[in-house]
């Protein structure tokens, strides 16, 4: 067999395993997706499936349990440019510059409330909860709470979630989890983080 | 030791690692991101961050190398809410459809020649590559020459190249590289690939 042949046979076949597997899947419903992992890209990931959802029109609201004090250049973007899309962050910068356990449980708590209120929204397709994982890993948050809240979430809705680690609840509650592993980072180089590209 | 002030100590120990690692990273110079893996969230990833510098109103394009005829949700809502951006895809559908080795071939040179223009451009900020991998494992395009151009870039201009596999000599190029691993996916248990978030 000459190379074109081998490799529209190696096509052909790779094709019929796609097909048959999307195929398969046939049950239609909302997601839960973690992306976790020590790696770079999970929240840019969670903010480009806010643009995939946006280009359908779907309904999308995005909630932040830790970042810091400056807006990133994602949330300059929705700030300005889609200011209907309901953006609520935590916003006492991250836990380890304010080193007041009492103060960050107080925010999380008042953070997940607005998160709860979003679960239950008939309207919604797409909630982002950004960095929750710390939360349950400081135990800011009740786990069995945040789990509870996300089952019984309204149908419709898909939920994404990021932040290392997550725990094993919300690993079995999440239908999809992508793990982002650091294979190389920049900084090890001593290369500074950029704008534009890690904030 | 009470929980606080353990929690404040292990916070402040955390604090003083994150900065001097940020302190010890001084060379301001763009960068070059591999988004690799076989789990989700490669392409939304790349596509955060076209959000995060568009954000900074920088300069963005994305080129991309393999996507099917549909245009997914991120697709759409650039091509509608910012026009602006410039946007080439190769468009031939996924290559294990069309298993035309030629056709594809020739495909790909094309859109490269595109991506080689953008390489050069002294105003833009952040170039996406999405599914360029593909493109150096199947040998539609020679590995050598793509490498040669990604290193030789305008010095401003960053560059995100997302996809399975890349090879040694990507990986040795790029600055950064995040591996996205598939810890479990809905398809597995059944459930459809859902519009806002797989496609």
């Amino acid at each position: 067999m000459d190379k074109n042949s081998k490799h529209k046979k190696a096509m052909e076949k790779q094709k019929a395993a796609v097909d048959a597997a999307i195929l398969d899947a046939d049950s239609e419903q909302s997601v839960v997706l973690l992306l976790t992992g020590e790696g770079k890209g999970k929240s840019s990931s969670a903010f480009g499936m806010v643009l995939r959802a946006l280009g359908y029109e779907q309904k999308v609201a995005v909630i932040q349990f830790i970042k810091g004090k400056q807006l990133s250049g994602e949330e300059i973007y929705i700030k300005q440019h889609l200011p209907a899309i309901p953006f609520y962050q935590m916003a006492t910068g991250f836990t380890w510059d304010t080193q007041d356990r009492e103060k960050d449980t107080a925010a999380a708590v008042r953070t997940w409330s607005e998160a709860e209120k979003h679960l239950q929204d008939k309207q919604l397709d797409l909630l982002i909860l950004d960095e929750l994982t710390y939360m349950l890993a400081y135990q800011y948050l009740d786990e069995e709470q945040v789990i509870e809240a996300i089952r019984k979430r309204s149908p419709q809705l898909s939920v994404v979630i990021t932040g290392r680690g997550g725990g094993s609840a919300l690993r079995a509650l999440a239908d999809t989890v992508s793990e982002i592993k650091n294979s190389k980072h920049a900084y090890e180089a001593g290369i500074k983080a950029r704008k534009g590209v890690d904030y």
